[in-house]
C-alpha cells in the first residue's frame, strides 16, 4: 500500500532551541544533572517546539473508539457491548480520561470509528462509523484497504484539529473491546516475536483465557506469515479502526511537529507502526508510563522509549499519558522559573 | 534519651473509610485494578484523612536548612556557603522548591535551623538558627542532647502548624551541603549496613571524593559503633539539625494523623529515623521518588516503601515529593468523579 502522504519525512528537531536549553539548565541553581528525567524533557520539549523557554498548557486528547471482529473469539474478561456504553460513559463525562483531561483542563476528543452498536447521536462525541466493528482477523483482513487508509485519515484529521487549535502537546487513547489481542499480534508481526512474549491479562482475563489469547494469535499469525513484512499490511490485517487511527494521528504529530505523549499497550503498538510506516517520527513522541501488559516492554525497547511512570496502570483510553502530563508541565516550569547561579548569587561547584 | 511525646503512639489509620473506598474503586468503570497504584493511593488516603472521598487540596511544604560540621572534611562538591547562599534563594522563590511550591499552590516554609552564616533577616524564611552549623561527628556529637530536642521539636512545632492549617499533605524538605554523608552515617548505623553499600555522589562527586567519602564514614562508624544500638543517639550524633527537624516533624505528622509525601536520601533518613524512634508512624508516609543517590534504595526496602516516580532526581529540597503531589491529586480526583458502573449503565465482567 502506498500514499505520498505517508512518504512525506517527519519534521526536524530545531538543535539552536535544544542548545539553548542546555545551556540554561547548566546555569540553574541545582547541582548539575540534579534534576534526572526533568532536565531532559525540557531540553527535549525545547527541541520540539523551537524555543528555548518551552511551555505545556495547551493539552489535546483525543480518544478513538472502535470495535474488533476477533472479540467473537472470547478473548476479553468484557462483553464487546463496553466499547459502545463507554463512549457514551466519555459523552457524560464518567470516564477516567475524562476526568483526567478535566483536572488537566486539556481538550477532550472522542471519534467513534467503528462500534458494533450505535450509541445514536451523543454530545462530545465524533461520530464516524467506518463499519459496525472490524472483521475477524483469524479469517480475513480486519478491514478494506479502503477501510485502512480512510481510519488513518480520521486520525490525521484529529491530529491537525489539534495543532489548529494550538495544541502543544497531543495524546492518543484508544477504546476498543477485543484490543489487545489485535495489538499483539500487531507487535508480535512487527518486532518478529511470539505471543507468549507479548499477550497480556487485557481486561481481566485468568489463565486459561491468556492461554486460549496466545494460542489465538500464534495460530493466525503463522496463517497470514506472508504480510508481516510489510507494516501498513500488518496494520490492516490486524488492526481496529482505533489503532490505525491511532497511528495516523502519531504520523500526523510528527510530520507538523506537534510532540506527542504515548499511552500504553494499545498507543505504544501505534507508535511503533507509526515509526515503520513512517521512520523519524518517533523524534516527537514522550512515553507516560509503562503498562501493566508485559509485552509493553518489548514495545518500548523497540522504541528506545524511557516512560515516566511505572505505576501498573492497564486501562487504555490515553489515561496513563494523560497521568503524566503535569510531570512534562513540571519539568516546564523548572526549567522556566529557577534562578540562575548568578541571579542568585549562589555559588557554583568546587 | 526519652521523651514523653516521643512515647505516645502514632494514629491509627480509619479501617471503615479504607473499606468504603475499597468498596467504591470496585465500582468504577474500568476493569478491576486497571489504575493500578492510583486505586491504592485513595484507599490509603481514604484510610488515612477517615472519609471515603480522599482529597489533596491543601499541601504544606516545609524545607529545614542546617549546616554540617564534617562538611570541613571535603566531603561535598560545593562550598559551605551554599547552604546560606540557597536559604536567600528560598527567600527569593528562585529555587527548586519554590518553583515547584507555587506550581501547585502550596504553602511553603522555610526554617533555617543553623547555617554557618548569618544570612541576616530574609523574608519567608523562619530563623531558628541553634548554632553555627553542627559539630564535625568524626570527633564529637554533632550536637548536645538539648539542641537534639530543640531541633526535634522545630519539625514538630512546624508540622503542628501545618496540621492548624489545614493541611492535607506534609512535605518535608532540606537543604545542608554535607547532609548526604550525615545521612549515610545514620543509615549505616540504622541499618547495620557499610558505607559502600549506602554513600552516594552527593551533589556531584568524582569517583576520589566518593572513596574518600566511603572511608570517612565507616572509620567513624567503627570510632563510635558504641551508640549505634540507641536510634535516637544515632540521629544525635551524626544527625544536622534539620534531619532531626525533618524526623520530628514526620513524628508529628504520624502522632497527629496527617499524611506525608517522603522526599529522597535526606528525608527517607529522617522517615526511618521516624519509624525507629516512634514505630507506626510509617503507616502515614507515601514516597515521592527513588533518589539517585543509590543508597536510597536499602532505607525504601527498610521502609517497605514503593516509591512513585524514579527519575533520577538527587537535588533535596522535598523537590521529589513535590513533583509527585499532582499524582495523588489525580488520584482522589480519579476516585470521587469517575462513574460507577450503575450510574454509566456499563455493563461489568463476563
Amino acid at each position: 500500500m502506498k500514499s505520498e502522504w505517508l512518504n512525506s519525512p517527519a519534521a526536524e528537531l530545531n538543535t539552536d532551541a535544544k542548545k539553548e536549553a542546555m545551556e540554561r539548565q547548566s546555569q540553574l541553581t541545582k547541582p548539575p544533572g540534579a534534576l534526572g528525567e526533568l532536565e531532559n524533557i525540557a531540553i527535549q520539549l525545547a527541541a520540539m517546539q523551537g524555543r528555548g523557554n518551552p511551555q505545556l498548557n495547551n493539552i489535546h486528547i483525543v480518544v478513538f473508539a472502535g470495535d474488533h471482529g476477533i472479540a467473537a473469539n472470547g478473548l476479553s474478561a468484557f462483553p464487546q457491548a463496553v466499547t459502545t456504553e463507554m463512549v457514551k460513559n466519555f459523552s457524560n463525562g464518567g470516564a477516567a480520561i475524562s476526568v483526567l483531561a478535566k483536572a488537566l483542563n486539556a481538550q477532550l476528543d472522542v471519534i467513534n470509528l467503528g462500534t458494533v452498536f450505535d450509541p445514536g447521536p451523543l454530545s462530545n462525541v465524533i461520530d464516524k462509523r467506518i463499519a459496525a466493528g472490524t472483521k475477524d482477523f483469524s479469517h480475513q483482513a480486519a478491514m478494506s484497504e479502503e477501510e485502512f487508509f480512510v481510519a488513518l485519515n480520521i486520525g490525521r484529521q484529529a491530529a491537525e484539529r489539534a495543532a489548529q487549535n494550538k495544541a502543544e502537546l497531543f495524546i492518543g487513547g484508544d477504546m476498543g473491546i477485543g484490543n489487545t489481542t489485535a495489538s499483539t499480534a500487531i507487535t508480535c508481526a512487527l518486532l518478529n516475536k511470539s505471543a507468549e512474549d507479548i499477550a497480556g491479562r487485557g481486561t481481566g482475563l485468568d489463565e486459561t483465557g491468556l492461554q486460549h489469547k496466545i494460542a489465538f494469535v500464534n495460530n493466525t499469525m503463522e496463517k497470514f506469515k506472508s504480510i508481516h513484512k510489510d507494516p501498513a499490511e500488518v496494520l490492516r490485517h490486524y488492526g481496529g479502526f482505533e489503532i490505525v487511527a491511532l497511528t495516523g494521528a502519531f504520523i500526523a504529530c510528527g510530520k507538523m511537529g506537534l510532540p506527542v505523549l504515548i499511552d500504553g499497550f494499545i498507543a505504544t503498538t501505534a507508535a511503533l507502526s507509526a515509526e515503520k510506516l513512517c521512520p523519524g517520527s518517533a523524534q516527537w513522541f514522550f512515553y507516560g508510563h509503562v503498562s501493566a501488559e508485559k509485552g509493553h516492554l518489548h514495545m518500548l525497547e523497540a522504541l528506545q522509549a524511557k516512560p515516566l511512570l511505572d505505576l501498573g496502570l492497564r486501562l487504555g483510553e490515553g489515561s496513563g499519558a494523560a497521568t503524566a502530563v503535569p510531570l512534562l508541565q513540571l519539568a516546564c516550569k523548572l526549567h522556566n522559573e529557577m534562578a540562575t547561579f548568578a541571579e542568585a548569587e549562589v555559588s557554583s561547584k568546587h
